[in-house]
């Protein structure tokens, strides 16, 4: 109840933080049966992991994922699937100089107003390294979306104001992992490349737009009223750390729209019920239609920048933040795998509430 | 776990259909010793009724709210408020016209496919009706947060094209009632009123964004990880009917600037710590920092339009849907007080949850 | 959260008090298509209705139950149902009396204390009228159950010192309701009624044991560890007003036995695996095995009584409670429909966790 | 959802097999500032332990435990707190032998029914090694308990027909650590480990009772109807393996009692509002009314035995169960820590509701 899990039946919880021993993640709820398919969970993490390529942060950790139960003979057993990330050697790390340092827009002020008291060593638990856990456990829920036909697929779509200009279905998303931004339009991925390049030569960061599409939806996930689909996946999404923005089919251009254009009419095509336009986003009275499900994700830029900064320690007293250490000038990239995996644990939950009162 | 409850610890469940005999909604966890005020419940949800104005529907119902239980002496006893609002004489509509269509944007398609029955009349369960008790439960919130000084307000800021320039701290958010469409600013108000008069004349709908902002925040609201207050946030607001997205602080524009512009900047005034700039929008790590919340809500235009629309019934056999009956050109003016209410029973259900450690 | 809903899927939220204008329950993830028997659930609640014998309270309640919603053509749609029961003209009653009374062994003390406000009248919220409601939603558990084959019958099995000796499988269920105390054994049943009524002449009460046997059980509901099947079960029963224990298969006697005596051997019959014991009570690592479950639940005597009684008022003055009114000497037969309907509203529930893993 | 994890808002979420890496418990909504005493932990943890004494199993594990986070500088962090015991080497046994076989009272059986799968090594989940790290968690129960002057003591008061003939007050619970039985009458404890031993040279194993009293209550835990205290905690420790009863306050005896001997009278005494009597075990209304709350609770005897048993393997071939390995004759010594340990879980997770909608 105190955020550190989510999930109505496929529920995972999350602990550890960027400093001590270990990280890890609890899954409950995943069937029992599922090859637990160690070298794919392996290379999801690995697509999230620092130091993957010049334009993220080149602090170098291997992040490599062991499983501590749920799993005999290769398949999940029902029982809880636990896993670790040891974190390696922190100790050499001098954290004395932030020390009851506010560092702007990062949560040290509200952590110490909310607890008085925290573990301020690498950010703590509000450290984006806790995004770790949830890979693992969106890649064990692709594991399971895969036998029934669904894929996730996420990519950049924007950087500042760098975007794609294609629409996703004239994209060919299997080219997302050919560039180090994850953008399947390559000309563009070399804009977006060569800009954050710039920014991290000037020691700044910057924002940007995570796209996301899922297909092979079966219909009748989501329920009515409050946890509707899109609103269970837009909490989801809207708990990665910087995200400030979740739109879906239509979005806030839909707005733009009269009802006349923004319906989508059904007709039959090879005796299927299909409509003729997607503006629902695959979401229709918050329960999936069978139509793909796409959504934007806004990501603001990152917090820790190599530049001199003003502020405040804990007390009040002026301070000024001197640029050093090693930060992601653009977070976008290693947040692809991430939105997919938010997505993903959301799918996957919802099936099984759906699966609940089938008879 | 259904969908028709949502909250941690203020939590509510809601109840009924647009043709049963009511509606109603059960509130738990509210705080005993609140005053009650039934004349407040009834005007937060005189703002949401049909029938209000020559830009919603002409569908008149009186929207009676009747408290049935938790209240003492115009006092809550801590235990489940329940109320209910009755619905008015609807036997003597003819709803079978609609059986077994499939109405395009509308939830009847995956409701047959999730259910294989679909209570058709009025849109069932389905029907942006079911607001009306999120509106009621939201007043209680209020009534809770404004004895601790919060106050929340949303206002119209765009329909369609037509946006309202002025920021939120430039705008008289006293005005917003001042006029049918719910904007604060009047002249943008006035346009907004005229190109809804068209289109309603077109016999069409037409989307726009609900903006809001919320003031006097307690510093420490939000749980880390998951439960983050703009994924709460954003969760009840994305299952609020005809929403597509949720942005808050700098949203998806805040995805165009550099960290160096984007990071607020601490510093001390009247020997507080407060930020220079406010891109945060209120919360930093998933907790609110004391500043005001604001943020966007997408409305896609209504799907019921006054004109004809091809579609199929539910075996999936051609048909007409001919124009007929009464529907909201614009539901903005009208979603208004429920995002509100959304906003108010999220901040109410995190200060019980931020209450619950507290030594 | 607040206690006022039960269930992880199949969930039950309860409002209304007994001096409100009604009483009711929301049932949330009820199968679509199940046939929703007002006759039937009318029985059940009549079953637990005052005033049915001599050796229940005269307060003569119709208790008159009306579906509002999630019932579409005699189906469930999938949608909440919601039921209320009307309470009858309650004004003309003079609670002033009581008002600030401490009743010895009532829930008053702890209410003013907890809340600083109680709804007095009728015992508010902690009136056992609010369990009517529980056998709404317990007789709608079984009508899901029933189109399962899966049975639950309730019985008295002690009142006082007076038990049946025979075991379960001597007894005819069917004769359970022969008699005003519920007891399948007539000549036991008769001891029974002829002691509760030299108690009620006494202006006295009493406790007893009722009993339950659940047939027709599917295997592997209940999850292992902290959900297993008899902890749910036992926290629905324990949440029933007046109960003190609870012991499932071989209970407290089993503690006296040896693991060589205790332990329930494998074997084949019918070519099926069977057991030649069930001292398990049809649970075995927190899961069900197919075999009958059995349970025991004990009611103190009702703490209203027709003597005189020392007592304080909230304030710690001394008061003197007078004999007055009406009361129930023995709570015992009405109990019954609501352990059958706690238990059914459990097994319901356990139905759809176990189906949500189905693949 | 799936069972490993309870609490509403003190929510532990424990994982692990006993044949894995370790077993390991995430602990949610502990207050920041509490001391985590590991010495306490560990010596908690301690009188779980295998091979502590010669009634117990030889088996001989150190259970070491380790933090993995949630604590800085010796103090919670509000952080999930993460403990792990790394399991000795288990590889070197041999489990071959049990593979497909159905042992007798144990959950082989049901979990092969339920998963299809089944990790049979050591028991996997349904082993009771699962209970350690119910020990961990209660044991930072306790220290945020022991701060609000709090106290839970458990002790055994029966093994098979052997009792402590006396009234938990006429005990001396300082004792209960005295001998390896952990009875606090050390005539009776004589006595029952004599018995154990008897038992033990049989190769059986026995069945008990444990009680337990909770001191220093404070008024006004626990939520009225479905989260009643007696509610949560009955089923926290039906959670149990091996329980077979729950009863609390009179208990079964109390079904026996007549109103007027039953009712608890109230009076003033030190100028506080006392009751004569605490037949009620410390709850009124599913309230906790200050008094002491007590407790017993039914252990079955251990399932494994050492004497040859007939049984299936999970074909349904006939099998027999030789005699070999090392059980526990009587589980109810180590049984004495996790029984408190629950009991503190439920006591914190309802003190942390209870703070929820204080003003």
């Amino acid at each position: 109840m105190a955020g550190n899990s989510i999930g109505h039946l496929f529920r995972i919880t999350s602990f550890g933080e960027s400093h001590g021993k270990l990280i890890g993640v609890v899954i409950d709820g995943c069937p029992a049966g599922i090859d637990i398919d160690m070298k794919y969970i392996q290379y999801e993490v690995n697509r999230r992991r620092p130091g993957q390529s010049n334009i993220t942060t080149p602090r170098d950790e291997k992040d490599i994922v062991e499983n501590i139960s749920g799993v005999f003979e290769g398949k999940s057993t029902g029982m809880p699937l636990a896993f670790v990330i040891k974190n390696e050697d922190t100790r050499s790390e001098d954290y004395s100089n932030i020390a009851n340092i506010l560092r702007p827009s990062h949560a040290d002020y509200t952590y110490y107003e909310k607890y008085g008291i925290h573990d301020y060593r690498g950010g703590g638990r509000s450290s984006a390294r806790e995004t770790a856990t949830r890979v693992i456990a969106g890649a064990v829920a692709k594991l399971f979306l895969n036998k029934l036909n669904i894929s996730i697929n996420a990519y950049v779509s924007a950087v500042g104001n760098i975007k794609i200009s294609k629409n996703v279905y004239d994209l060919d998303l299997s080219k997302t992992e050919d560039n180090i931004i994850r953008c399947p339009d390559n000309k563009t991925a070399l804009k977006m490349i060569k800009f954050i390049e710039e920014i991290k030569a000037e020691g700044d960061s910057i924002g940007g737009i995570v796209s996301c599409i899922i297909k092979g939806m079966p219909i009748g996930l989501g329920e009515p009223v409050f946890d509707k689909l899109q609103a269970d996946l837009g909490k989801a999404i809207l708990s990665i750390n910087a995200v400030k923005g979740f739109e879906y089919g239509s979005g806030f251009e839909g707005t733009k729209m009269k009802g006349s254009e923004h319906n989508d009419i059904f007709y039959k095509k090879n005796n299927k019920i299909q409509t003729k336009t997607n503006n629902a986003g695959g979401i229709l009275g918050g329960i999936s239609s069978g139509n793909d499900i796409y959504f934007n994700v806004a990501f603001k830029p990152v917090a820790t920048i190599m530049k001199k900064q003003e502020s405040l320690d804990k007390d009040g007293n002026n301070i000024t933040l001197m640029p050093k250490g090693r930060h992601d000038p653009c977070v976008l990239p290693r947040a692809v795998p991430i939105v997919e995996a938010m997505a993903a644990i959301t799918i996957a939950d919802h099936i099984l509430l759906s699966n609940s009162y089938k008879q």
